[in-house]
């Protein structure tokens, strides 16, 4: 039994082999292959296009695959979405696509593109959405450089972002989002249907989630007198029971918690002061809560 | 008066700019612009993908543009090709559009596609290709890593190739060549129609040919006893007369000739033992011949 | 409320960077403001000279600040000091000021230097500690590259150093040290007095302590029979009681203890003669005792 | 009392300084020096190629020394094995030395050596050992780029090689191996005899050990019902004996086991299926087990 | 003899280091030494800040050295300019020195200092400058990050710039230039009444100029029909008399002239069309005309 | 008919390769092949170690190689010495194998190694040369590190050296110099019996000292009054005939000269002086005299 998997080449590329590494998967690709080694027999790898994702996904070729969602609804694959990954030291990061028009143009909002011509990468989406608001307009496809397109060579574009900069260095004002990407996992259909496919997908996505929960959380563990555990326990976030264990000094216990790393800072100083001791932070690689 | 002149982003775009700081004029591109500052106030410069250059400068956006033959093709577009730049030390080279599948396909030439599913960045240029030979495929967009396509996605590609690496690298082989592509200077029609525009156009040309053509040759200059001027002219390649002038010394002429640098190592001991003295190879910036 | 911070640029810069980060802050420096970016509202950061430090949390402009001591005896700021920050992997090190004169200048001593010329960027400092020494001599400004002052330009020079290398290789001697400087945090004498920001210095000093702390601490757990709790115990260094859990398996318990790094590598093998068993030493982000 | 040790230069050296550095200890070479700074004072370093390193250890110049095992063998040298070092993300790796000839040649094992010439940098090893087969060849010292020696300059080498690239590389033909190698820990005989230097040296190898072990495991946490104990215990790979302690919340208990990095990635699904909550995986820096 | 001359230690370090090397002077420093080893024994060199330059100058320590305008001014020093070193891709820049305020400071001119205080590393120039203008300020001496001063520490700067970006960076506005400033070399007043100094400074003075002309010239030579010679002369700039030279051929001459890099693209198209033959551009290492 | 020619790996192997370059000769090596691509079909090459160099000329399976003399020495081979290759910016240098000892070494010169222990790279030559002296030493091969050997190890040792720089470092001081090495051409004597090897060995070095001759001198030119010819020319080196042209301008000649780019800055502003102008220095590739 084989579970086909689609990696993303390009921009997502390098986050999506980070993050399975973390999950436990080593994932090598030779220069010129694309039929990456995969230490698990049960995986067989191929490296493809996010752009194109979708497509070998729906046709069965592949089981599953890391894209974006962008891509997915520009080529309107009918596959299923088994999982969104997000936020993570390990790169993954919302894009917005946006209709961006020249600072001095009159175009206030996308009822103004009826009647222009609007240059993006994102042709079928861009065509389908302005069809769904009644708007007509020429949708033309752009290789690239599509700042560079406004105002000469169109009135519009529509354009992938994380920031805005890139846009603002080429004059160009945003006049709404269209479109909000992120990574996401995606599976074929018929795939699913299958017991043992679904359980493997289940698990790679499960120790997928396991390591970007890591990246952001950290271990935190003290020792709190008995007459104090209430008042340390009200300090820490609710979302999650602390684990308690007896010490053999009965007048104690101790007290481990997962919790944001970036709560740390807020709360150490009013455990300290709360009768904590012996208060450590310590790394994770991967929690399943 | 302005000439619209369009830079090719990407793969072209290092190696155009130092041939046009060869020739002379400086072409300098800030990060997140499009716009390039050139030393020319004549020039007005707009950088651009090759793929859509043809299309720019057939519709009159641009005067003229540096792309390469493949994409004018593809794009079939209507413009005059005014110069092809090859060789040089400056990074243009030939490349091919090849025909290839797995080693083990049956498909051993072009007619062989019949029937078949053809994946391409090149539709446009592949598709009227394989109509003009009566042959009916399937030709399918795709995004890059073409090389990964055959024999799972697809019966055969059309890629582009300098040495057949990555091709044999990923199991393939080369069945016909359909396009040799090179480096070409295009210009507008109705631009060129225009005196002023034409002039500057030949211009360019001159100056980025003669920086081409000194990135392969030196100047030599040696003595000679003129007793011994018929000899030495000799050993001289016939392909351009050198410039012979006379010495104080009326025994003596002075000769100097510019050269193929990969000849020198051949001839300059025949030059020595023919009677030549004080043999100088110097570095040459720009030749006209 | 905001808390004005002193964040020093130059050679501690890094460090203090780092420091921060690992106690849970983020601090980013665009590449030429002095105003960096810190993600806690109530902090408002400067980036200033480690030199001037002292003067501005003196005068009230900062509330706060990280800088040498060095510096702040220079400046003879009125200043109090509320830490120091040493040690660590982090990168914080102890320097000293030296009087330095060439190999063989007949100076054998402080007291050599009457009526002599000192080249130094501790102008303040090396005129004051002259001054109490009952030492006249002439106290020149160096703006750098004082190693090659003496002997043609001074004849002694008070430089920093860390480990002398210098020094030899510009075939200078030490002949005296006059201070030991390391990092400290200074704070502002009337922000001391304001109960919110007394509370929010201590709050930031706990968590760079802590962070400083864990460099050279690790966690170490292990499982001990119960008959030998008391040899392992006596293994372990004194300063911190270990914390001792119970087992389900009721003849062993579980011994958790925060010790320097170290010590590990000397008590190890001792605890494993002991009858420790499952011995497990891991890695730290923070420690508060 | 000092015990001596040598520290491979060269090839060895890079990773033995950062498993030692694992270990606990800091060893700094200056750049020019051969006698690093060591953070014990017990402990005196010498900087000395692994092809020596036998021949010091033996005449008791150092007590103990990491070098590879080939390179006690070639120089014969009397000494204790102490310990293997292998495995790792530190890098030590198993080395082959084998007999490799030109692809075309007739020698078809190695009684084919027989009268031919054999070049190598192991020539005390491939001497003995040919004798010991009783086959009779010349076997010449080579400075290196040994594979360039055949067929020219003899009619087979004996190399070291990973994966036999650099040999098929230059169209060599591997025919046996006659050595495989790994990096060991020596010890000078009378040295070992002495109970101080004995006990330190075990010392040492003990947490060289336990920093290697810890390069490929991991500590896992988690809260189990105790009612589930069994089924999750009965998951986890059974060699090695779970901590397993009491929760205040007496329906639960906290298990805690080290086990193989590799190994999480397949259990992680099935604990929590099985009832196992708040899973935790996180780094270790040495195992005793 | 010995002329001592001065290195500028820092920003101006490698463009002079540049500059000697095109003028023919190997000048080379160790790391941690300040006396660089220079290829001709009339020499004697010493690295030392530009700040200082001026002060070594005017007391003799040194004959002659490279530093900036504006710190021979600020120094107030006694010296001889005996040439700018302006142009040259070798990579010295003129700067200003401007003051600058807040973008929202009430300061409209330097009039608006009247009893303000500004913060610079130029507080003498400033000074006397301020008073020439019957300004009366506070300067006060900054060391370095001057653009953090103002507003927190300062009404107003005095610093360098070059392109104003720093300044704008960090919200400031330039009110006033006043010093232009460019690299300067400066020569000792006694050490200039000295004949064999005198014209030893001459000499190097004149190579330096050379190498500097030469970074922005190239030769240009050409073989012209007699009777075309009056035509292709016309085109040349008109500064400098190209050299006209007779071939055995006696209908054409050989011409040879040194020009503007930046003008050779404008007239080789106007020589070719005027008849000119076997044009060649090749670069030069120094150029006295 | 093909030349075998030996190409040094290792310290010199990046010089020569660039100096084949310079002379014409591209010499490409793949990264774990030892044959190298010449674009030479008359050349077949070989990558091998200087050590190994004069052993595999002698033996007539090169039949020339570029070398140490050290190792020729070393080997006591019998080949021709064709020529020296020195000086030159591509970057040959000469070095020194000297005795060494530690700096408190009672050992004053060469005469106290008797009945000493040395360690030497260099066993052959020092034994030959300390048996002439008759000096009786122990010689042992030292793989390396040499420096570290004495005291520890050795009494003495002989090695390379530059500088003296890492002798220092490691606290020795030299006592004598055996050997002065520079890089030459060997050739083996059967084949320079050859015409057709004879004649291409000539060629080759003819072209290497060509390239080696431009690496320090350069063109000089300038026009003259035809009255001060005389002058002028009793400034230039004597050693090579300037030639002279006559120009239109009958009252002035332009002549050209090939000089020592060391000297041109001594003679410039001589020639300017006597009345020279439009002076002007050019580089080279080659020179033949």
């Amino acid at each position: 039994m084989k579970l086909k998997i689609g990696i993303p080449k390009g921009s997502l590329q390098e986050s999506t082999l980070r993050l399975f590494k973390n999950a436990g998967y080593s994932i090598k690709l030779s220069e010129r292959s694309y039929v990456p080694a995969i230490d698990d027999p049960e995986l067989e790898g191929l490296v493809i296009r996010a752009q194109e994702m979708g497509r070998y996904v729906e046709n069965g070729i592949l089981d599953m695959g890391i894209t974006g969602l962008d891509w997915v609804l520009e080529q309107n694959s009918k596959v299923i979405e088994v999982a969104r990954l997000r936020y993570g030291k390990v790169g993954f990061r919302g894009v917005k696509w946006v209709v961006a028009v020249p600072i001095d143009s009159p175009i206030k909002d996308i009822k103004g593109l009826q009647g222009k011509k609007v240059a993006t990468e994102l042709v079928g989406f861009t065509t389908r959405f302005l069809k769904s608001k009644k708007i007509a307009a020429t949708v033309e496809y752009s290789w690239g450089a599509t700042e560079a397109k406004a105002p000469r060579l169109a009135d519009a574009i529509v354009e992938v972002t994380e920031t805005g900069a890139s846009l603002a260095a080429n004059n160009l004002r945003i006049v709404d989002t269209i479109l909000e990407s992120e990574t996401v996992v995606i599976a074929n259909k018929t795939s699913l249907k299958d017991k043992w496919k679904k359980t493997k997908i289940e698990n790679i996505v499960m120790l997928l989630k396991a390591a970007l929960l890591a990246d952001g959380k950290v271990g935190l563990k003290m020792n709190v007198p008995k007459a104090k555990l209430g008042i340390v326990t009200d300090i820490l976030p609710s979302l999650h029971t602390p684990t308690v264990s007896n010490l053999s000094d009965s007048g104690w216990v101790a007290l481990e918690v997962i919790i944001d790393e970036q709560i740390v800072r807020d709360i150490i100083p009013s455990l300290r002061r709360a009768g904590a001791q012996g208060i450590v932070e310590y790394p994770l690689n991967k929690v399943i809560l």
